[in-house]
């Protein structure tokens, strides 16, 4: 077991948390996801709320509510910096720190880009069609005014957005990843299967 | 074995075509590469030279030289249409003739698009590190006097050019493939075994 670090980037609803979970409970080490937020929180003094929310996307239109309801009471110490780039410096420092810990498997904020140059790492990208997705996330987390195929859209298209402001690339380009994955067309647990074989293998 | 129809979209250099020969072979079901620009010559009366360069990549300087040279005879019959979109329209017909024949494995030409619809395919991409696709075309085609960097550049981007002029989407975007495997990362040996597995299990 080489790899040691897997990092799951995922479009919104195609499972990649669950298979995240998943393959690090059968591979016996920690996963990161929540965990993460509670670390970056730790650092930051920022509420979790805000940094689930803003951590992993650009903006959205009440960006500034938040930022001034969650953020405000840390901006003395932001050197300057703009409330996005600080969370982003933290998060950056949380995830080297984490990949330094041991095997692990930690879900987006932009890991596999923080640690592309970690020999020990291996990145992963879970996609799925959109009729699976829009099933998915309506199933999981109930309907809103907004329809299931414009909250895909609006989450996915801030993910984009955010990746490529932080990173310089593009978000779901297979040459980010050192594989990447349909579940709809592969199924999750059969996901799972191949990621398990490949981290043992390695 | 629901999923009877593969391809194998790759960056130059990757090892998709040994990928796909090998999976071919060990599925027992035809694979079409050279063997595809055979029947598009059949088709098309044009030479198979001409096809295989301009049939996947966007024209580089020497493309009117060709056209004249190999294309020539065939445009009294072509309709008004310029030779790349003749070409691309001839291809699209064996591909679809292809996959109604039966199982088969076939590589490049926009396969995956022409194929997006047909539930019987199962459609793959492959890279790699650029240091290893380097050694390799080196290794397996020779030197020229282009530094082996350019022509991994050279040929992808022409690569992408024809993918989206042709198709309108994003060559290299994991949302275009049920898999997307890094081979320098995963082995070209583990990567056959990856597709074996989920198409005999499909």
């Amino acid at each position: 077991m080489a790899k040691k670090i897997i990092t799951i980037s995922r479009e919104f609803g195609s499972g990649g948390r669950s298979i995240g979970k998943k393959l690090a409970d059968r591979l016996g080490v920690p996963y990161y996801d929540k965990e993460l937020i509670n670390k970056v929180a730790d650092e930051t003094g920022f509420d979790e709320k805000f940094i689930e929310e803003e951590g992993e996307y650009a903006p959205n239109k009440s960006f500034l509510a938040y930022a001034f309801a969650y953020a405000g009471p840390q901006r003395g110490i932001m050197d300057g910096l703009s409330t996005a780039d600080y969370l982003w410096l933290a998060q950056r420092k949380v995830i080297l720190n984490l990949a330094k810990e041991g095997p692990c498997v930690i879900v987006g904020r932009c890991a596999d880009f923080i640690l592309k140059d970690e020999p020990d790492a291996f990145h992963v990208f879970i996609c799925a069609d959109e009729d699976y997705k829009e099933e998915r996330i309506v199933r999981l987390y109930g309907e809103t005014q907004m329809p299931a195929k414009e909250r895909l859209k609006d989450k996915d298209d801030r993910r984009r957005v955010n990746y490529k402001h932080f990173t310089g690339r593009e978000w779901g380009r297979c040459q980010n990843y050192d594989i990447s994955l349909n579940s709809s067309a592969i199924g999750e647990d059969a996901c799972v299967d191949i990621l398990e074989q490949i981290i043992k293998n390695s």
